[in-house]
């Protein structure tokens, strides 16, 4: 195995080191973040790191990078407080990616890309049309990370929509179904096949008596 | 497609909920984590949480759920300083899920499964072994999710071991060539392959002109 130390990572060139440490955390999800601004610029942007934070209240979070430059997303979320999470699926996996593309704030990525927004239900944000699922988002609390200046955004699911043979009885939402893709890294985009699914898991028997 | 409000899913059975919030955020890593109690305990954990928070300095983040139960993983690391992450890939994906069941303290889910620790470099908390991407971690600070009384632990990379074929000369790790999966959800894992990968993008020439 090849192995590198803190030392070694803090050597390299800086793509070598976004590439590394952007791929190290194993795969990510692949979201388009949608908002509008108050004065009503629509912005679409392509997200890694939303996370789940807890099924009830349903909370999902996303990562910020330092607002030194303006950042579009994150000033129409705080200036509204809405914002939405559409999946990106293998057919639009190039238009998402340019949306990574730093377009001034009233240059609006859905004029610039093949994607289109889409209103339902009144929801201030635009969603992205044909997306598979896609989830209205209130801004709930952020949290500065000190560490490195980034920004942790944590919001509540408003509304889910999902492509009906996507939604098994139990709830589960199966992405592979669907043509979710995953991103590895900065700029990897992977398809994806479901193995299996798991049972909630027990402790086996002769442990208990172990520690008793 | 179908509708579900925040109503809607707040009524529904908390498996159903569980199932269906954590798949609606996307397709989440596959990890490990490893850590040794002061007192010599081993213990290691599948976690669907670990996201990148920020490359220099190298940053890593995952989610605690709340400690009103015994949370082995954050007792460790919180005593020791220290914890390893190692992927999951497509042949211990059975056992990987096991570590989700809840064992005493005393108990190591090592010896309940065929994964088996490994140490190196002298580093405290035990590696996976054989998972084709191993990583040492240090403890760096802490966030308490007022929302949920969950917790956002951020660490900070402090050595890699690589299985020498999956990294590419530009840092990029190729996760599907480790065979490294993906979860869908609370219980699917997913195997994947790579699509593409995508050049640094810069906006069309056209958008600055119309934004001047």
């Amino acid at each position: 195995m090849i192995k590198l130390t803190a030392k070694d990572i803090a050597n390299k060139h800086h793509i070598y080191r976004i590439n590394l440490i952007n791929s190290c955390s194993g795969y990510k999800s692949a979201n388009l973040i949608g908002t509008k601004s108050e004065d009503g610029f629509e912005n679409v942007a392509v997200f890694s790191s939303v996370t789940h934070f807890g099924s009830n209240p349903p909370l999902l979070g996303f990562v910020l990078r330092p607002t030194t430059v303006l950042r579009n997303t994150y000033k129409n979320l705080k200036e509204t407080g809405f914002y939405t999470i559409n999946h990106i699926h293998e057919s639009i996996i190039s238009e998402a990616h340019h949306t990574s593309a730093k377009y001034p704030g009233d240059v609006s990525e859905f004029t610039k890309t093949c994607l289109e927004s889409e209103y339902k239900s009144d929801f201030y944000a635009p969603f992205v049309n044909n997306c598979p699922i896609q989830i209205a988002m209130k801004y709930e609390e952020e949290y500065p990370i000190k560490a490195n200046d980034t920004i942790l955004v944590i919001g509540s699911v408003q509304e889910i929509y999902i492509k009906d043979e996507l939604l098994s009885n139990d709830g589960f939402i199966d992405l592979a179904k669907g043509k979710v893709v995953t991103i590895n890294g900065l700029d990897g985009y992977a398809a994806t096949n479901l193995i299996d699914r798991f049972e909630y898991q027990r402790p086996k028997k002769d442990a208990l008596k172990e520690s008793s």
